[in-house]
């Protein structure tokens, strides 16, 4: 359950009592007030309720009193319903292949329902996993044409989340309108450092000593969305362009699957252009 | 407020709804249930309440009905009764100053009351703050009686947090005794690896790759108390011996530092023999 | 080119006039000295020699003069001359991916030749890259037998080096002398604690807060050869023995890697228990 | 000895050769090579020479002729002949303090000869080191007096390296140009990320999970001058800015000493906008 409201007295008590007259166990419980300005409070908590896909319909509407009273946003998922992930990919493949290894060996607890590409390339990589690849190629003058291709796939799906696996083309408008927030793309950079195209060529002439990778939510802006998640590895002078590429790949490969991992768990809430990242 | 309790429903409800119905407002609440074995279930609430100082006794009062229907452990202490802390140190003084500094700077909630020594090495480093500075020597001889002498400083300020900043002495079990996991000790290496003395010519002979330190609460069993920190520092086979120390005293003042921090802010349970460590 | 000899005046210029003399241009040249006890001298030098495959034979034999002169160790690899490796595995396949994944990508400028199992678990992972897998059953009783049979396949290929990828039985003593700091074990925990059986799950018994991997290469004494890199990532209270493991295996993984990059590419060199690791 | 010069066979040969010949033992050597472009060639060498104080005219005399037929850069230091560092400070004290200390400790080998700042809050903790206080005010109005009359204690003291340890003043093209890549300077950013004033503010709304600091070179280009080292620490949602300030003042501190150690020792070479950092 995934709260977020003004702050004001009483919130815990309320949410808490509420789930324990209906026989919930609370597992886990975080929250986090934010202070400035319009003191927004935020709250995750994680309860066990036998036969809560029966319930859920009246447990959510008598929930709905408690809601009104504190004009919260809210939410209740439940771990039995998986989100249904999509994944993008051009021709660098090291963070598609940590995404599928991941949820072969059950870390990612998602289901993955398709790869979508602009090229060939990861075709037979994907292939043992028993995924769809839908191939569509974008240009610059098609991009519009073949983001109605790939929703047509992605709704067919009932895909709630895309995750662009070093996918080297824009996301337009349309595709983030469908798509609020759902949508994790992983930046070759420390953001904001290096906004934009081939960020480590230019931390290579920038002489940076570490470089990094960023997991973050797409929207409008090119590389602004609420960031997820960072890391950073130590580089010297010693290392090319081409080995900063290397490095720099493993990094990615890290900081995405941690990023995608909690959005599929539903521990991340988006706050302006921030995020709120809860623990596990 | 800190709770442990044996893991039931409805502990949440109860602790938050008593907090609301006497008016408090909940800021931070963690939890943190171990499910194996015997369930254990552990909990941090912040909140704030005017006139908590009056009040205090008459809350406390009113809690003793939740607490023992769930046969709760738990303490309340108030932001404005600091702990009192009395620093223990020998000839290295690098965790010692790193400890001062951050009071000075207020980053330290804390009242140090005073530096305890069995040599005169630090006196001047601790006279420009003002604390007293007892020099009272240490041989294994003469263990009992400078505890004693030890014991006398600490009870007439009323000390509740003794801090070893590289004290090379054993703690007899009559001070452990007194001071139940409020004795934290900096041990310089990655504990459990190279328990006891030497640990930097130690881990030079192995060819360690990282080193590290540990800081923990001091039991009878040398360096086997509970963990509450650690970090490592990387290292090559260029490093010697006295490169290994000076690398390491700066990461054994870090982790002794965020160590002391968390405990003096009441972030920190013992359950056996480790630690929950709740966020600040 | 790695050179070891006792520490005298005059190597490093009496080794680049000789190669400056037979008109090989210096890359990188990397020397280290252990001033302690013994005085050992240590160098790498990476240099670049037209038709250096023909001329190996000779430039080896004038270069035995200036060997003799210093009483050097020393031997020449050509870039073009690659290790034979062969992995070895058992149920766990983190660490056999991820090889396999960095082999094909072109990190690991190795060839690798086949994988040996006491299981048949990895076999679908191992068979699109086209590598014999050869299923060789071990137990206590039969340990040296299966050890024969497995000689077999590695003398057949000429196999100079051998990675344990969480292959989970212990190497006979007859192996070891044949491949001597040739065989590269990942230990799931951070040597030298947490030495033999269930690192993982003594680590979550310690209440130990940073988890740890080392690859080293295996002598007889086990889990006490020469290290060649370790790695740790945090872990808090929050984490049971599973997400030990879960998150040990990502250290694993990459601890190895680097460790088995470093040694394909002649950058470690063995002296007493320790190593020296070249920069790249 | 540090040399840089266009890349060329016999480099390494003919400069180790002529050590050699001058009874002088190497104790290090490194190089690195920038193969890109330009091929410009850098190397450190660590030698031990007895008398080298009186012999180092003759002996530069007799390099002269080595350096001309390879167009090198180049200059010799001895380790006798420590740096004269000014450091300068404005109100925050931990970068200052940081190096007192390890300059007390016997961790930068070099002259500390006096403290300038443009306020007198630091005053107290510099005087029981011994070091002359110049309180200069500065205003952007009289920026080039201020310079002047600094300029004046630093050519009394004949200094040759300044350590801007988080002083809040723009330094004038006028020092710049005394002291060309000698003046270090403590960015409280991951640069290239947050450039210019208040990064941890900044930081906090763009919303990161790393913080940084970074040590350069000063340039006319604010910011923009040669990066010696950068490092990191994770935050999160539950960091308010000023979490964000004292953070930092963590790696602000470690980066800041590391990149006066090595500069102090000579291990840092300027190419372009870069550094090369030898080990040490």
């Amino acid at each position: 359950m995934l709260i977020s409201c003004p702050d004001r007295v009483g919130i815990i008590a309320a949410v808490s009592e509420f789930l324990h007259k209906h026989g919930a166990n609370i597992i886990h419980s975080d929250q986090h007030a934010i202070e400035r300005e319009d003191g927004i409070f935020f709250m995750r908590i994680t309860f066990q309720l036998d036969d809560l896909e029966e319930k859920q319909v009246f447990l959510c509407d008598q929930f709905q009193q408690v809601a009104e009273k504190f004009a919260m946003e809210w939410k209740i998922s439940l771990s039995s319903q998986k989100k249904k992930v999509a994944l993008f990919v051009s021709k660098y493949d090291h963070c598609l292949q940590e995404l599928l290894w991941r949820w072969r060996i059950g870390e990612l607890d998602a289901e993955i329902k398709m790869v979508i590409s602009n090229h060939m390339d990861c075709q037979p990589l994907v292939e043992p996993y028993g995924l769809p690849y839908y191939h569509i190629p974008v240009t610059k003058e098609i991009r519009e044409e073949a983001a109605l291709e790939q929703l047509k796939y992605l709704k067919k799906e009932e895909i709630d989340t895309i995750i662009l696996a070093r996918y080297m083309q824009i996301i337009p408008k349309r595709m983030i309108d469908v798509f609020p927030n759902q949508i994790i793309n992983i930046h070759h950079s420390f953001l904001p450092a290096f906004v934009g195209a081939n960020p480590y060529e230019r931390a290579f002439e920038r002489g940076v000593k570490l470089i990094g990778a960023t997991a973050h939510y797409v929207t409008e802006e090119l590389d602004e969305g609420p960031i997820i998640e960072q890391d950073v590895h130590r580089v010297s002078h010693r290392h090319r362009p081409e080995d900063l590429i290397r490095i720099g790949s493993e990094v990615e490969r890290i900081v995405l699957a941690r990023a995608v991992k909690w959005h599929v768990n539903d521990q991340v809430l988006v706050h302006g252009n921030k995020t709120i990242v809860f623990p596990g």
